[in-house]
């Protein structure tokens, strides 16, 4: 089976059993954001990991090596999102990335912020005018440098 | 003079000036991600701080009111961002946004953070193994809600 | 079952059955408008009132879960719609969309109409020269507020 | 000078000017979204009635016999508009299209809601939970007929 | 089954009978360009007509009640047609599509040829210099006109 | 000057002087429609028909080479239009080219209608329930032929 | 079975067969090219011929009546070929295009090659700094005429 | 000036000298279709030959550098050409470009028709059906080969 | 079963056989880029070679003559890759591009580097700042060249 | 003056000067590769380099600022690259793209190449079969890796 395939078994499987996000990642020690992620084909599972999610969803443990291995990422099926939720995100790059690019060049110099060695953190915190979703984007500073193997 | 053209306008007396984006800001007593982006023609600047920015500018007065009106928004000029800086954020939605759309249904319900009520910080922190660009997209939930005037 | 074909099953299934929309909606005791969105995969659907539709439509139990879950949404198979009843309101953003941007600014100060917070009627109105479709459109003004849960 | 330069110039004129939209339709006596809508490019303006918003802006008259011919219709500059007041119209299509589609068809028949015999109203509402945006599309019911002039 | 699959079996099953367009609608009565775009899913077939084309097809009976309703409308499968024969009909709008806006405009006034109340009608001609294809589009024609339900 | 700078030109004067298009077919002897997309771009303007029609309009006689040059056809902004008179027509494909390939097929034989041996006739026709549009798309019968200059 | 499905069968059963593209040709007495792409879906074979194919590829018979019927053409998945071998053809046009309707405009008048009318050969040419494919476009001049069946 | 102004400079000059192509091409003592695409900017043009061109076209001598430079080649505004004579070359890969590959692989193997290592002749050749345009693609086959510098 | 369902079969066969890509390539005595790139459906593989790796990963013999012929090449689901490790590489292509193309035009004259007379080979390299991939593409350059079968 | 008017203004002004790239680079001490794609707008070039590259170019020193400040990078006018040069780079990101991020995975686990820690060296490289174009990408390998400035 494909890993989109098992991705579309996942989530079945999960409301089939009303298993919560955050279950599935307490049951493995792993960050819910990651966890999440991966169970949607986003990142690899190490094999002992995914043997007890799979027990789990109470899917066909052939299905590990497949989860093991690094997937194709990028998940949407369009280039801009259609999903208001996830459309969102991309409206606030539409707004804001031009100054985020300004402003890391500023503050750090000519570079990005990797996407790679990276973490993202989802909370809820209370407001007065009402609650807040809070995410954070947290990477590391990469510099242009212009580095060779050779030498 | 149309918006578009005073940003343009505005990037490059900038440069010429030597002035900061965290300077403007300081200037006016805004945050920075607001101005600098309120700069790049993403928000309406009121007229008593535009006034302020655009003498330390250098441009001409008549700009004030354009810069004082709702922008069209949505400053990219390609769908998917093509500059590095930027497209790591469009790569994080790519790999994470399914995960936070499940996140926020499981921890607030159905519904969507705002955009528009919604402010984003950009901290630089130190790490051991390198500085982090710390990015918070910080954002109201907003219910699915089947509301109507009518009542 | 995956959504999108749990959706294609209640398309073909209404039909057979002979129902209505408006007697599914007057089944559960929801606005017409939201009942069909959500059948057709826009909106999640309580479970309760998920297994009387479920029920009337002749469909296996197990779907209701999955009807009770976030979908997502999006529902055009093309950027621009294709088919012609669909099309016209496209179009109407294409010729009104502008005007309708810079009213809403004019007379409630930068900001959106939210489609979250929002509410969508469709009446049947007679008129001299024929019948009328009348679309309300009714959602929260949200204002550009930099808000920080963090205040 | 062509039609979109003209529409630029009035966009800037506007605002130099201190005017509003409002203002400009009580001038000519024409509902205001409609007003707004032929200033931004999508409508001809009779020659008298442009003749009196030209004088009001400050053109030059010979932009009248340009405002008053029909203009290409179509005004956003991508097919999905990238703006945020106007993405959120597109959103509701995405999300409300499919049923809007078949509710006009269970209550009126095959057809379309036309959007040539059609206004467009924005008004707005008070509500306990804060100021609504109502916006109206009203258009004539066209049955798909099989007519010919050949009869 | 859905509307596109009970064409596919449509288009197949017609050639395994050898039936010609022309003998499906003088069956039933209709015109052939009408009865060919029914049958290819572009208009809803009443259940009267549909009983005798899906006898003389041997498709199943089922599939009659989803003949008639409405279809999603817009059979090409990409936004420019490939194939070259529909190719030459969107040719001939990038050739020709500016200039037939115009003469509109010119001798009816603002305003569209409706594609709702509209027949086509397909002829042979002969001519010396060999056969012709004579398409006629005949739509009624729709002023612009600003109308509201609540006059 | 470029051909579409001189189309530009040509739209403009033409309001200017408030010549109709039929006064510059008639002028030129030849059909409106053909008159109206070759002043649009869409046709090579014979000279001594050019210098008539640059002299009604006023533009310079350097003009009229260029005019009398094959121009690179094909004047849509958008690979779908996005005006509603001419998207009306995209739309007729959508909905009927399909049906036209079959009946073009079946009556002709495989082969296309030509949009090159073709000419376009647009009528203001009477009709009880109001004008109708009449275009008349009439191009020749062009059949595959596997034909080769070596023969 | 759809003409894509026989399609993909006849690309296999060559391949298990062993058969050469010109073999089938030959059995037909047909030209490669043309055999080929008639093969894969772009041209109707005429049942007697068609018999003979699908008994060599060893289909079944039911075939044979769908690969008479006029395919839907144009077989490229995306609008850009990405095969390097069909890629060169593109971009060859995206070279030379613009020459090639020069030279025809200027040596044969304002018109088009048929692409109808019209055969390709593909010759395999030894030269002394390796073979060389010859490939020949031969289509019908056709030029631009304002002809109508109405006289 | 830039590549794009010049050409476009030439394509006006050409006009107005009323210079034919080939007039050029013999000039120069190159092929025709060569000398018309390195006009319309797809190849660099020597410095002694751009001379004697400029001097025919009455150009400014400071436009020979960039002529001889390598030009960003790809001529065409759309992916999907529009004018109505390129297109035939694309719709004739639409239609046989997956046979062309095929063949080539047949008659040669795996690989390709060079499009660098390239000529491309136009001939006019009388039929008794009517004149025909006679295009030879003749490109170097070159096949797969993993050929490293390091051998 | 045609080759991008063998693709598929042969992506999951080696994960759960747990071979390396390594292992496969040595079988054959093939480099690995070769061998990878061939088992993901982008080169021919000689039946010889095909029957072994066909019998390491468990697939049926059928279909050694699928993976022998030449594939339909390009493989990636989207124009701009959205998985990121393949997506980096897109990026360096539109950071230095430009910049190649200027260099192998300044040192080689106009021309490009082959892609088809090319190799391509991936190396770990260690660094004192971290492991390092070293990509080398390595193609013939080819000159434009305006050869004739015909000479 | 906005950076990509300096960089057309580079681009010919270089021609002009009949300076080489790498003469430019030589001036400056700086890698070939770098200082073109610097000066093509891929880099910001330290001002007191930029004041000595803008003195040989010719230009206004008030670049230096512009030249020195980050880019907007990502350099292409089309997703996929229409020049031939820059094509084939793209296309071996479409043919060995998939294999790539197989071996890169294998080799070093899930992660990516760095673009940013980054260089690229072009050599021309001597072979009997004709001189080669060896490309090396040289990026630190960047394991994904789930840190936080919050450890």
């Amino acid at each position: 089976m494909k890993r989109n395939e098992i991705t579309e078994q996942i989530v079945v499987a999960r409301l089939a059993k009303g298993l919560k996000w955050q279950q599935l990642a307490d049951a493995i020690g792993r960050p819910v954001v990651w966890t999440t992620s991966a169970l949607l084909g986003e990142h690899p599972i190490p094999a002992e990991l995914g043997t007890v999610l799979v027990g789990m969803l109470g899917l066909d443990e052939s299905v590990v090596p497949v989860l093991a291995a690094s997937p194709m990422r990028g998940g949407l099926p369009t280039a801009v999102p259609t999903d208001p939720t996830i459309y969102r995100l991309y409206e606030a790059i539409q707004v804001y990335g031009g100054a985020i690019k300004e402003l890391i060049n500023e503050q750090f110099g000519d570079g990005i912020m990797s996407a790679i060695n990276f973490s993202l953190d989802l909370k809820k915190k209370s407001h007065p005018s009402g609650d807040r979703v809070v995410l954070t984007f947290d990477g590391k500073f990469l510099p242009y440098q212009w580095v060779s193997a050779q030498h």
